[in-house]
């Protein structure tokens, strides 16, 4: 999916909102466990309910991967539901030696029909440019994230500048605002408008809001950019709003109210 | 699989071998692409030829990945097949938010039988922690790794000391030395005598020797403690010494050979 394809359905829908598809299945609705594939059943259920509202559906690798084979199974029944309107984004975390960032890259975007997969850059350059060599695939790469364990090594002073800093400062050099994506957590007031400094028009993935705490208003405020530059996700808010038969007509008045709020940022 | 376990097959074989099972389809020999499963057939003949000679093997999982479901599966057929004599390591890269990296943790903990995991330590403490919270398993964190990216961020000055050293020093923290290890790559001669400053005691995975580049006698001299504290893996330059007929006994030379230089460095 192109950079331009993406602004389309931002415009579109009036949203840029991204859905993460964390899907647990000690956490979906108890009527479904009867099904063949209740992960399945439960993602589609969401897809159908949420659709219209979001221009992308994140879906976090580690959820399906927990078992294992069948999981994976989910996996790509999910991403091929979803189909082409939406950027789809393997939350995966992922990187290596060149070689072996090169399999990931086949994995999620040849294998799989993702558009973007999360990258954490510790590595370095070898282990992001293979995620940046597929057209109209993106690599979405860890910036500063929304855990308390950022301010282990992200928040580290290196040099007058904070970690993350140089990570952005490093890798936005290794593509362009048409390939490369950053993840910018919405837990930190302040830090957003920082990374706009170093990064003014990549797109950012910003997670944290929602569950997590951070503030959609804030995010809007301090990141977006002329052309939005911001897909903000929200998985367990919207996903598990209710835990009853009426999950997904719950999980569409959340995902309502999120875009709702978006397009008056846009405007 | 505990530190004194391990340290039981490293006097038993002699050895501190690794064989990564990085097996790309598209370079197993061509009789084996009419089995079933072509990647287990391949795996489960090294496996068999070089059990007595290796105490661990470590798959990298992006190689199976590139393949899906199927692939996964392969990667399950291949971990259950090496049995309890073997470190068992899920070469991942894995690392997320706590509730994420839980998952992952039950991925290749539980639900396959991995005795460890690779993990980048980017996103900090909470993104590690799961993985060291399972009785008899490892977390491998990245500390210096064997590519050129290495140059980019592990390499960085922070403050006096190198961005992989203040990682190993927070890191060492977080764990013990019978559940955490960390990666130290062998081809940047010097850094390794460095890391054991700051990890006397830890066992370091080591790769980069054979293919890459990196010298074993180097390794063993720099990084070996009184415990050996030193798995060393070589990947292609075992599974694929032969592409023909012959594949699994030319895997078993090399093999050896490592095994016969290994035992010269442990007496």
């Amino acid at each position: 999916m192109t950079r331009h394809q993406i602004l389309e359905q931002i415009r579109k829908k009036q949203s840029y909102l991204c859905i993460g598809l964390d899907t647990d299945i000690t956490k979906i609705p108890h009527h479904l466990l009867t099904e063949q594939d209740p992960v399945f059943a439960f993602n589609k259920a969401i897809i159908d309910a949420t659709r219209d509202l979001c221009v992308s559906y994140k879906i976090n690798t580690a959820f399906y991967e927990a078992f294992g084979a069948k999981g994976w199974k989910s996996m790509e029944k999910t991403v091929r539901y979803i189909g082409d309107e939406h950027f789809k984004i393997a939350d995966a975390k992922r990187g290596d030696i060149g070689n072996t960032s090169d399999r990931y890259a086949k994995a999620f975007f040849e294998t799989l029909p993702f558009d973007a997969i999360t990258v954490a850059p510790y590595m370095g350059e070898d282990s992001v440019k293979p995620f940046l060599q597929h057209k109209g695939k993106w690599a979405i790469v860890l910036g500063l994230t929304s855990n308390k364990g950022a301010n282990d090594f992200e928040l580290l002073h290196t040099g007058g500048e904070f970690f993350y800093e140089k990570v952005l400062e490093t890798v936005s050099a290794w593509g362009t605002e048409d390939n490369l994506m950053f993840v910018i957590g919405a837990t930190r007031a302040g830090e957003m408008s920082n990374a706009r400094k170093l990064t003014p028009h990549h797109f950012y993935l910003v997670p944290g809001v929602g569950a997590q705490g951070g503030s959609l208003n804030d995010v809007s405020k301090e990141g977006m950019t002329k052309d939005c530059g911001l897909l903000v996700n929200a998985s367990r808010a919207i996903i598990y709003a209710s835990h009853h038969e009426d999950f997904a007509e719950k999980a569409r008045e959340v995902a309502k109210e999120y875009q709702e709020e978006m397009s008056g940022y846009l405007t």
